[in-house]
């Protein structure tokens, strides 16, 4: 197989973690096809040179455009702000590139839906970065729950909270502006959760949700007054799954002290099992097996019994970082790719995950039940 | 003042925490009115004979009636299973008695409500045995929230869960009986979830509610086959507090691994205090102050600092435990019979307290928002 | 059997411990002799007579020897500074009472075996108040580590810190004087270590040690200058046990932020068990059984599956109190003298207990190795 | 400045990390200078070849000697077994090679003074692969100590546990064996620890130690019967510190559930540190200021505070993993390379750390008090 050109649309947090990424996969895991890191856009232009010598990548552009059509690339990474998503996840569906998308998938569901029928229409992988479904922990604790380890799901709970908007001396930014950012807390963090919740307990039937804006308005930076908050700083709803399970699911991006706080818990018939990302490499299961007085909850540090935590590293507890889960995602892509399977999560799997909140949003609006199957 | 006579009714879990904590009040606090363990209440006499002996009470009977009106009883503490609480506290009230009842006041919220009234007109002392808002560190919470040490409260979310009923092969009980029991999982652990979030958040002004029974039978215990279990394993509710706060709260008795994780956070414009009862010697808060790399969740480990931890122990960190916080709760009704005053958590609390378990309950089964104030 | 009458001597934290224990015991526990609190000793006299009301004593006196020789006083509690234990003891045993005194015995090992000595000479049934070990998180995993659940032990490892001499600043006092206190840490707290190390791995064959006066004067309280240090802050020993296995024990009493920190961990051939005092109704387990990825370290509440807890509180994970341990301790003491058995820990234990902690400060003064025969 | 070239020998745990840590360096960091992966050296031959086109080395050999003297090679990465690393590094350094060791330098003290003395001579850059001193945790934990955070260090203690010689069945290998693996415990992890303890409280000038073979045989993987283990499965000392400050530190190899506990607490005269590499992003500080009901331990989650964490991830809490820590090592023999500056911890440093562990080793055999001046 010929090594696969990346094109990569965006320097900042995500843009590293994707450059790092394609870097690495091949020599933590082996058995991935060769890729080289071709095209690195941002702008200005300066910026994108700059941190294409930095990246490795062998040209820089500040014209995503000319990115999705350069020959030489034939995946397109994608990690601009939300609004952008849409119109270069299209682009390249279209030059019949295959596309790794940072989530959200859009600002709206609509948006998402196309971008999935598009892809699927031209027939390309897509991957969309959910990373926290892809540590190892977490596979671990799903493969846990289908293999009957706490018996049938009888409930769950989830949290994703962090304190980035919890100032409320913060300046505005776009972030706030509904047209520009779309949904708040759970754009950037509610559908990480759903993403965990659907891997779990499967897809959420219908839902029922309250919301708020915290921080009603927020001074302008260049302190010429206040400018109206749009969007959600918290939000929270009480969900019904497809299998019959009631569960809840909140977030806050105004919960000073929550750096990552993305943590579940699942309830089940013989046990439970508790998560929480800010302890990415540990996941608590209680078990009621044998006897009620040796019972609690075991703390599982991740090792080399939960793959791929073995390609890292062959000694258990060392810990695998953030970045990490970055390498196992790509690798899935990379895989998909070589393999021409369906990579997960891909565009579809990101839309179930969406709908969960757009539903929170449509419901915290209007004040009544919401019926995914409606959206 | 002369000696204040104990009437116990019961002699179950409740029963010897009552019996321990009149009999070790005085000796703990110092400052407290003299107390005698005056009559016993239990079925059949035997029993409460051989449990006079152990609890230390003068005489036994059982006959609670008899108990209620014996002259040389002046407080009648109710322990009993919810059911009877009504009767018995309405008696012991009209008899112009001192009421110290365990919670829920009632299976239903009129009757609670008749039981408020009761009181007021009679002018007698009441106490309802909410117990962990006697915590210490529950108590220090309040004053922190109070000081604004968090600053404003934006959100607050509460848990309380048990695994008493978690098992799918337990047998069938009155507790699983509407008319016996009432509410299941709200009316055991929820309300003590609603007096916390009241005390650190105030009165909930509606909420929205989702309900489940997650076994919905159970076997028989004679074998002859299953019974339905008529009240509900779990509940959750989205609430909005008076003050514009909103919130979740959430409890199951069907929750692996859970003995008394009655737990909740609190955030605010400047920090986050968090609680949970299995821990409950400790508390953990989060302020946004200096330097952020110096910032994280510090955990205070309750001491002298935090009275009336102090009367127990002068050392910091030795631990109180549960029956230690009934201790304090009888102080409080003792000493306010000597002082005319209101003690806390009377009936007039508890019943705003327990306004939100039958709001739940009722949303639950409506689907629509409540409005507490119309209940 | 006749009432036994308590004569208590001290008022303090351990004063007020035994009184609670002694009031209390037989209502928690049932099935316990009947115990009467006879005589109160402290001084001056008037604080004997608050303390004596307040405590619930019949008598009150300023004169410890009239209360060991008052007929009506069976049991002797003493709880008062280290250097009057044995001025007491000594008196109570040649009066043919038993004795509860606290820990340690004595200020030097000779003392102490004087003491046993005397007791068993006598016949008289005794009591040492080293509390941590009636926790029934310490008996449950005593009762794991017999029955093999981890394995043959191999190692162990032990500290006990607190805070009380941490600050620079504090005033000097009679503690910091060897006459009057006798060894420093070791003696407040390395005694409690001690009897930990032994009860889950047996007596020490030998040590060598190391201690410290970390701050080596301290400021008189009248301000007239400084006066010396005598005794150590911190101690650590590296032990072998009678068994083969080897350890170490450590304290200190200028540990910031370390309120009750008795904590241990012992390694075996299947697995490790370690406890911390700071959440004393905790275990932690790790057993080396079945698949690795599930292997972890189990926190085990405890609940009734943990006696006595159970006498207590019928509810796991509900929390029993330091206080508490004080009344299973007392109720251990009433037993053995209505049954005519040898209570654990008495004189006897101690003095093995106590060993240690006399062993550490030889060997660390002459830094050689110490074998406890030769003591 | 030129790109230098890496010639890597070894491809097990440590050489993929070396060969992951210089592949990502510069991605990350921005400011490091050009490498390429040049020679990778293993045996057998097919090995390296697959490794190196895995790990995207240019070239491979099963000859180191030719890899080091290969004029494309700059920078010797020793990554084989402890007792390669001498002989490697001489020829490295003989060669003019700058030199990236794993520790321990050598199996024995000579060895590695030989080889720190041998490093100076030819003025070639040395780094040693002690990884967790990198961490920005533990690194914003010595800035803490220096700035006067916890006033003046007090006590040290601290611990470096695995269970990878914990089960007593598992089979005899070289590691058991002295003349091929050296020390055990201390060796493999003991110098871990040693690098830590000097980096918060600086040189230990004298120690007292005890170590033990736990499981002093082990079965031959062939079944003919059983072997000795000539090296420590336990090791503990009691250290002084050049500045006078005491302490203790201890390992095993055999302490199940350990997977990577290198844990240590530092006690000052205003405050306390805490960290455990099994949550290697986490650091807890206890700071004697203000009110003593709101002190405790704050639990500090990294993030871009903690330099370099930043230049992985912009969001705080977001999580390192080990394979980072390799990063910041390799990055910080870059920079020294370039700006000819001493890298840290080099040769120099190693051989600090090493001589805690000889020193232990020895004190154990001999029984008597070790002077590190002395070795």
């Amino acid at each position: 197989m010929k090594s696969l050109g990346i094109g990569l649309i965006g320097t900042g947090f995500m843009g590293k973690a994707h450059a790092l990424a394609f870097g690495a996969a091949k020599a933590v895991m082996g058995d991935v096809p060769e890729v080289h890191l071709a095209v690195l856009c941002d702008t200005p232009a300066d910026k994108a040179k700059q941190m294409a010598d930095q990246f490795g990548f062998t040209r820089a552009t500040d014209d995503w455009n000319s990115l999705i059509s350069d020959p030489d690339v034939d995946i397109i990474s994608i990690t601009t702000p939300n609004i952008l998503h849409f119109d270069m996840a299209i682009a390249a569906i279209n030059a019949g590139k295959h596309v790794y998308c940072e989530k959200p998938l859009a600002l709206t569901l609509d948006q998402a839906r196309d971008m999935r029928d598009a892809a699927r229409a031209a027939g390309v992988k897509t991957m969309v970065g959910y990373n926290y479904i892809k540590n190892p922990a977490f596979t671990h604790a799903c493969r846990l729950v289908q293999a009957g380890e706490i018996g049938d799901i009888v409930h769950f709970r989830g949290w994703v909270d962090e304190d980035y908007q919890a100032d409320p001396e913060l300046a505005w930014t776009w972030r706030a502006k509904l047209s520009d950012a779309g949904l708040g807390a759970l754009g950037d963090m509610g559908c990480h959760l759903a993403s965990m919740a659907y891997g779990i307990a499967g897809p959420i039937e219908s839902l029922i949700a309250d919301m708020q804006t915290v921080h009603i308005t927020r001074p302008l930076a260049d302190g010429s007054g206040h400018a109206k908050v749009e969007n959600e700083d918290t939000a929270s709803a009480l969900v019904r799954f497809a299998n019959g399970v009631h569960g809840s699911l909140s977030t806050s991006r105004s919960a000073w002290g929550r750096k990552n706080r993305l943590a579940w818990e699942v309830h089940g018939t013989k046990g439970m099992i508790c998560f929480d990302q800010e302890r990415m490499n540990e996941l608590q299961i209680y078990r009621n097996t044998g006897n009620a007085a040796q019972q609690g909850f075991t703390t599982i540090l991740t090792g080399p019994g939960h793959p791929p935590y073995g390609e890292f590293c062959p000694a258990p507890g060392h810990q695998l970082g953030f970045n990490d889960l970055k390498i196992i995602e790509a690798t899935a892509l990379l895989r998909a790719i070589r393999d021409n399977t369906a990579p997960c999560p891909n565009f579809d799997d990101a839309y179930e995950f969406e709908k969960t909140i757009h539903a929170i949003a449509q419901s915290a609006r209007t004040g009544t039940r919401v019926s995914l199957s409606d959206l």
